[in-house]
């Protein structure tokens, strides 16, 4: 089972936007056992997309194709469609209804152009939209399942989680493929390759290693292939379980979840609160930790802190070491650590302060020197890293190492590791 | 003259690497006139690298492909343009001795895999590689122009600025493409064009408009091509004032910037500070200010206060109102924006309280009701915005509301709106 992957849109032919919808898309379908043949990215022109969709099914059976669905002129996938499948188009009383009940939830009235997003071709079946205003259609054509959705990363996301992939499975397109995502936090993709290399190296044929590096975490993705679901899911566990033995250490989730998310567990456990105190990070950990739906529960608030002044009066950082020492220095993150864990009434606490770049680099301490603490009134735990050039980078990166270090600061304190 | 993008590799067909790139080449070409008709993405497979090859050479007179040419195994670029063009391997010595000597320089010694990168195609001109080990490949082959390059980012940069722009200027192969975007916030993709629907309608055939939303952003792009740059130059000035004076309230930039960077901008120019106090948005617009170079000269810091018992203690938020009218209320966003003033040595302000979701809602406050201040110690602007019940879009379409509001309230201040 091959699929093809079609981005409709001048914006990203011109360079003015950066297509990561694809590498989202090719991800999702690769761990259901579907392989990507090609990405076309292509104009919002009715030849270029005609073309585009000849090409991709001669040669796939699934056609996934995002842009090019608003309400405005320049928007002419739907149009495109219905004339290479000879299909008029008709208008959805239903997606009308749909759209207004969206519009006035914001306060905002439908206007004449937005009317025309209830016009769809007649052989598709409509996907409603929840997350935005245009919907999806869904096409089976020729042999082919030809699905087109929005361009807007969230939207498109909803469409496959929802909608795509759920339907696929019940063709029974993507059955027999079992997936096992093993995460890990501060370690190499190399340091780990080596230390399970005796397992992978014995891995039966219908068993693939993956390994996924972003920003200080790699995932590791065990897919299975099989007949018998029990027996396969079996396997998988089995060898999910010697993987984990052997990098027990870096684990910190057998399942697709981010680091603050496996963090808001923990500390939902204990019943106790964190905070942070960020200075070259600014704000970064805090709508990490706040990105997660209820993590009010567990989660106090930040003080941003990055001028000399605002550490001294909201984190009582002493200003005479602060000069002697800089503010990018063991001293002035523990005592930030320290104020924050007084001013937020928090049990657990996580401070940095470091040059993120691309300016304020010295000799002593280049770009990329971050130092960060982790702690509680008891024990605060300070680490120096020594990052990239780039700023863009060194701020997550910062973030999901500090993370994982009061990840690992509760974890043995509670006894576990 | 147009040009197709073909990029190779199996980690961007499952999603491991976003293809950056493209959009990068496609910027350049575009800034020089020449418009790319597509982008084609395939494996590291020979029938596949050919079968993109024939589509691209049969729709451009340029090809520009990046990736497959390491010294490993799954790198077989090479060996199948020079199968597809019928030309032999040649081993070039000169590439070899750069090679060594670039390896030398770095510590490293030429392995038996490396003397690969020696062996090109008999009809390629060979390009030298300064900045990496893999030498690119022009050829002139059927009336077009096929450049190999690596796919390391800045090899390939250095490779399109010394070699590829240069020889095609060289070659005299330019039309005029002129691209002009138009930034706006606070308002719906519909409206704007509603707003200059007459300017459209008589758009002539050179010129076209394209709209890109993005979270409470929409960017208006026009394209103009033509004979005469200057006459070109002067109809697309020309169109985007005449756009800009229909929707001058919503503009915040005539250049491809982001929200934070053109509220930065101004707050550069009047040499004064601004600091956030986020509940809703958790540090989200913090570390938006800060994601932007040289932030540190105008941006202080951020108290992100979740709990009401922070609220009080680190913004002076009055408790017994707080408790009578709710956390998210016009009273309190109002005091969290007094108390940051105060707080953090600060000039300008951003405040927010908000419902962000899934769970906090009422039938009073649903999910999605966000209220926020912005303002200076004399003046402080509260506004209420009901978004969508997704958490995921509600806090940076919150964020990007609330910069806005605070870009907005500057340009007043200071008598420019």
């Amino acid at each position: 089972m091959k699929a093809s992957l079609i981005t409709i849109g001048d914006e990203i032919l011109i360079g003015q936007t950066v297509d990561t919808n694809s590498a989202w898309m090719g991800h999702e379908l690769n761990k259901f056992g579907i392989a990507v043949q090609e990405i076309l990215t292509v104009s919002d022109k009715k030849t270029d997309i005609h073309s585009a969709l000849k090409r991709s099914m001669e040669q796939s059976d699934i056609i996934l194709i995002t842009g090019g669905l608003g309400p405005t002129r320049d928007d002419i996938t739907k149009i495109s469609l219905a004339e290479y499948f000879g299909a008029e188009m008709i208008f959805h009383q239903e997606i009308l209804d749909a759209l207004t009940k969206y519009l006035e939830g914001r306060g905002r009235k439908l206007t004449e152009e937005s009317k025309s997003l209830a016009m769809v071709p007649a052989n598709c079946t409509v996907l409603r939209n929840k997350k935005g205003t245009a919907a999806a259609m869904w096409f089976d054509e020729q042999g082919c399942i030809i699905v087109s959705m929005p361009g807007v990363p969230h939207e498109m996301k909803n469409f496959m989680n929802e909608e795509v992939i759920p339907r696929l499975k019940e063709r029974g397109i993507i059955s027999n493929i079992i997936h096992h995502t093993i995460l890990t936090a501060g370690v190499g993709e190399t340091v780990l390759a080596d230390k399970i290399r005796t397992i992978e190296d014995g891995l039966p044929d219908n068993i693939s290693l993956a390994y996924l590096p972003n920003l200080g975490t790699v995932k590791i993705r065990i897919t299975g292939r099989g007949d018998d679901p029990d027996k396969l899911a079996n396997e998988v566990r089995q060898l999910a379980e010697e993987i984990t033995h052997k990098i027990e250490k870096y684990v910190f989730a057998q399942e697709d979840i981010s680091l603050e998310q496996a963090l808001g567990n923990l500390l939902a456990q204990t019943g106790k609160k964190a905070g942070t105190a960020e200075s070259c990070t600014g704000g970064y950990i805090a709508q990490q930790m706040v990105s997660v739906p209820g993590s009010s529960a567990y989660y106090n608030g930040s003080i941003v802190a990055y001028s000399y002044g605002l550490k001294e009066k909201l984190l009582n950082v002493n200003r005479p070491i602060m000069e002697e020492k800089g503010a990018v220095s063991e001293e002035v993150v523990r005592m930030m650590a320290e104020g924050a864990l007084e001013q937020l009434e928090i049990d657990y606490v996580i401070a940095t302060s470091g040059i993120a770049g691309p300016g304020g680099g010295t000799p002593d301490k280049p770009v990329g020197t971050i130092w960060m603490a982790v702690g509680s009134k008891n024990r605060i735990k300070t680490k120096l890293f020594k990052l990239t050039p780039h700023r863009d980078v060194n701020i997550p990166l910062t973030a999901n190492l500090a993370l994982n270090e009061l990840r690992k600061f509760l974890l043995n304190e509670n006894g576990e590791v």
